[in-house]
Order: C-alpha cells, then structure tokens, then sequence
C-alpha cells in the first residue's frame, strides 16, 4: 500500500504539538499536549500515544505511513537523542527517536526544532525552492536553522545553528541561561525585548511612557509593540535598539554563508515593520559591499505550529532522495 | 594520454605564485611574478604565460594537463570572475578563467584565495579527512574559508566565507578599507596587531616597553613577537588582546557551523602559544555548553605558498567527482 502519510511531532519546552501530514504538506489532523506535565521521557510517549495512536489508525494505520519525523530542543540527527536540553525537565541523553520508533512501530527521525522550521520553510513556506537561507527564530529564545545548498546545516556534532548564542555585544547583558555576555539571545528574544524596556524605563524615570502603566508582569514584547503603534517614543526606541542589535548579527550571518534569505519566525515578527526596519537598516550597514542590497529578510508566511509539524513530518519524506 | 598534472595559480595583491602540480600535491616546479606590476589583465596573463608555458611544456604539454586551478580575491567559483578586487588594480568584473583558459588551452576554474588554501588543507594539509572545518588567514588580512559536509562553502553567490569583515566590537576599530567599525580583520590582521601596538603604547606613554625602541615603521607583528618573547609585558598584552577578539570570534563561527576544526593559517600563526592560548581561551570561555573542549584549533603544517597553489591546483581534480 502506498505509504503517502507522515507523522509531524514539535516537542516544545511546554507544549507538544503533532499532526498527520500528507505529501502535499495538508496537516489532515493535529493536536497537543503538555510536555512538562511528565517527569520522564517514557510517561510523556505515553500520552502521546494515546493522543496520536487513534489518528493513526483513522488515517488508515502504520501500513500507510512513511514513518514519523520529530523535532526537539536539543535534537541531534546524527543519534535521534535529545542531549541535555535546558528548556525540558528530562535531563541528560534522551534517546527518543529510538523509544518512539519502538512504542508506534513507525520508523523515527529526529532533529532540532529550529532546523525542523527550517525544513518546513524549504519545503512549504517562503523559502520553497531557495537553496541557500537562514530562519530565525525571535520567540522567548532566538533559534536558528541554516541551508546550504538545499541542506539543513547540522556540522561536525549535529548541534550547528546555535545562533541565538553568538556575542554580538561584548561584555553586554548577562544571559542568565547560558551565563554569556552580549549573546544575540539576551536582546532579540521576546526575553531580551521585556529586559530592554524595564533597563530603558529605568535609565530614564523622567520620561513619560505608556509603559508605565503596566505591571511588570504586564511588560511583555505584546505591551511594547501596542504602545510602540500608539506612538510611545520608549516603546519605538526599544523596536529600534532589539532591531539594530538582530541587524548586526544578520550581517554576521551573512558573511558567512551568503544567503538569498533570511526568514524571519516566532512572536517578535507579529511586530511587523517596528522591528523589520530597523532590522534591515543595521544589516545593511554593516555588511561589505558585495553583500549590500542583495539578500531578503522575510517573515516567515507559515502558523507557527504548522511550521514545525510540517518540518518535523518533512524528515520522513527527506530519507527518499 | 593520461591527465596526472594540474596547474595552481595563486593570485594575491602584490605577488603571484604558480606551480606544477602532481595528483598526490606534489609541486614538482613553482615561480612566481608581481601581480601589481600590470596596470591590466591582460598584460598580466601575457606575462604568466611567458613564465608557466615553458613550465607545463617542460613537464609533456597540454596533453598531460588536466587543467588549471586559480585562486584570487574577490574570486567567484560559479562565474570564473574576479569581481572588484579592492586589493587588486584591475577594477570591475574580470572573467579571469575565461582568459586564462583561452590563452593556455586548458580548462580553468577559479575561486576566491581563502577557498582555496581552504581546499589545499583539506586535500593535502591538517584538515585532511575532516569533512567539517574552517581555515582563518591571519595575513595582511583576515581572510576564511568554510567547509561543510566536505565542501567549501560559496553561498547563493559565490562570495560566502567573509569572516575577516564580521563585526565583533561593536563601535569599535575603523577599519579604512571597508569603513566598518569593530571588524575582525581591524584588529586580528598584521595591520591589526600594528594598530593595535600604536594604540597601547600611546595610551600609556610612562609604561616601559622594548617596543619603543622602534621606529613607527618597523613596529610590526614581527616586533611585537620578538619582545614578547623577551618578556616584554606590553607586547604580550598585544597578543592577549589580539587572541582575546579573535576567539570571541571563533565561538560565534563555532556556533554557525559546529566544526570539527579550524586552521590558522598566515603570518601572525607564526607567534605560536603566543597568539594560540589567548585565543583558545577566549574561545571556550564563549562557546555554550555543548560545544566546549571540543573543536581543535590547529596550525596550518602547510608553507604559505604552497597551500595556495595546492589549493588552488585542487579545483582541478574536483571536477572529476
């Protein structure tokens, strides 16, 4: 029987998102699940179990699925482990690709969650047909996934892409994570952004802010971009700084592998041109002249949940090449 | 006949080098000429032919050529050009291959010059066997060339592998060249430690160096080693600084790419620990957990010229896989 369905799995620190995946990239069906909800690894594959086994079987069982691709923080190709993943309550090497493949009886790959998103971008989303791009992940962390000549980038170990941990202010802010100074993280993040207005709200008592009539609880990058689009100077000059920072760091990336596109992913975009602009203004600005006025920032077209079953489920289709 | 000889040409700013070169990168011959000699392109490979037909006639004439490999700035690998070479005095788009190959009767491909001594080391130098590495020239510049999966990485556009003009102080050294402020290659260059050396002993005019001894001129990379390894405390400050910025810089690369290796290459690798230690220090002290202790920092066993014009010489064979 033709096997023309995958599984897609997006292990999140949080949430787990899965869904069935046709060839087409249709995500016919999907659901969630807690992640950290479970102390250990075998307690979460079985809810998930329970959870995917019945969409399996109403989409026609395992005889009609290619197998089940999977990404994770962490996630390692070479292996199908997760390696000591700070963002999950499971500590040290996790083999699940492998306990998945045993529990559902599907063949199992696994990946990094940011090169996950990268794939569904390659083969889905803005970047369908580019050989040559890198995602950008801005949500409460800054992930990456990188493509060189159509291939997700994993280098030496399987752990490269790391690119929300590069120095780009040296001797800048702490990454309380990490224990770095000025890593591209701790300021283009949704983390980075809340820490930027209370340092700028602070640095400046005087100056009157719409921000100040949020708890600092409320002070999120959602609260900053409300009160940048209501005109707010802080509010803007907050966009400004992340976007000058993210920009500088681009232009590092640049140089590096020479891109078409860079795609831009996660929470920080639904910011639109308040962090775009300032975003490709400081690129621009700080790359050397055969690299100007060339290469796209793009945001990425795809919901996010989507994207990462669909680069999940899209390491099934890879091993047929 | 059988093709067992190859051409390696290696075009830098101020000299040309060109050799004979055997399939296990034996350099049976070599010359060398004046690159800035020649106000145009032409009148430059009228000369190269003088010098290198004999060479390749000597050694049994085009029909035991397989062809001829060149390396040059600016290089292009997909169109054969050597395009605005701001070291160079021939302006605009020059489709070097073309004429080279039109003048000798040889196919000819052609690359950027770090690419290719990148291509030297993998095939003939410590990289060999590594699939996943990154060669830094620590020259008059700062030139690198990146290798993924066993190939070097050029981009969407032949110019990939720019990590001399990454920026890694921001606001910092104005680098004349490019008019960037902070770029690597303003400070881990020979122009760099020069600057660097002007900077420290001007900013503590009462600190006693050996380094005063000499004239503006004659302060150099060179000096600098020499009364560093006489004790001297400003000039090993230099090199700490130097191998300070040149390690933050490597962890960033580290963290793109997850290398396996990188191989310092060019004159300043000629200070040995002196530059070596600082910069692995800083390094590891900048990389996140999962890459630490294990990336190799290597210097390149190759001489200079040798592994330009091997590299260089290498593009030939690589058209046979």
């Amino acid at each position: 029987m033709a096997k023309d369905y995958a599984v897609g799995i997006d292990i999140g620190g949080t949430n787990t998102k899965f869904g069935i995946v046709d060839r087409k990239g249709n995500i016919l069906e999907q659901g969630r699940m807690r992640t950290d909800a479970h102390e250990n690894a075998e307690e979460f594959i079985d809810e998930l179990y329970e959870l995917l086994r019945p969409m399996i079987d109403k989409h026609g069982g395992n005889e009609v699925f290619k197998g089940i691709g999977m990404g994770a923080p962490n996630g390692n190709i070479y292996t199908g482990t997760i390696e000591y993943a700070p963002n999950l309550k499971w500590k040290g090497i996790i083999p699940m690709a492998e306990m998945v493949e045993k529990k559902f009886g599907l063949p199992t790959r696994l990946t990094n969650d940011a090169n996950a998103a990268a794939m569904g971008e390659m083969m889905y989303g803005v970047a369908k047909g580019m050989k040559h791009f890198i995602t950008i992940t801005l949500g409460t962390g800054v992930g990456s996934g990188i493509v060189i000549d159509g291939k997700i980038v994993v280098g030496h170990d399987g752990f490269a892409g790391e690119l929300g941990h590069v120095i780009i202010r040296h001797g800048g802010r702490l990454h309380k994570g990490t224990g770095a100074y000025g890593s591209l993280e701790a300021y283009a993040s949704a983390t980075g952004v809340r820490e930027t207005a209370i340092e700028f709200l602070t640095a400046e008592p005087d100056a009157p802010s719409l921000l100040r009539s949020y708890t600092i609880d409320e002070l999120t990058s959602e609260t900053v971009y409300n009160c940048a689009t209501q005109g707010d100077a802080i509010a803007n000059k907050i966009f400004e700084f992340t976007g000058e920072i993210l920009g500088e760091a681009l232009a590092n990336f640049v140089m590096f592998s020479s891109p078409e596109a860079i795609v831009l992913f996660g929470g920080l975009t639904k910011s639109g041109d308040l962090i775009l602009k300032p975003t490709v203004q400081a690129m621009e600005a700080n790359l050397i002249q055969v690299f100007k006025n060339k290469v796209k920032v793009l945001f990425s077209d795809l919901k996010e949940a989507d994207a990462a079953i669909l680069g999940a489920s899209a390491l099934v289709w890879e091993t047929e090449h």
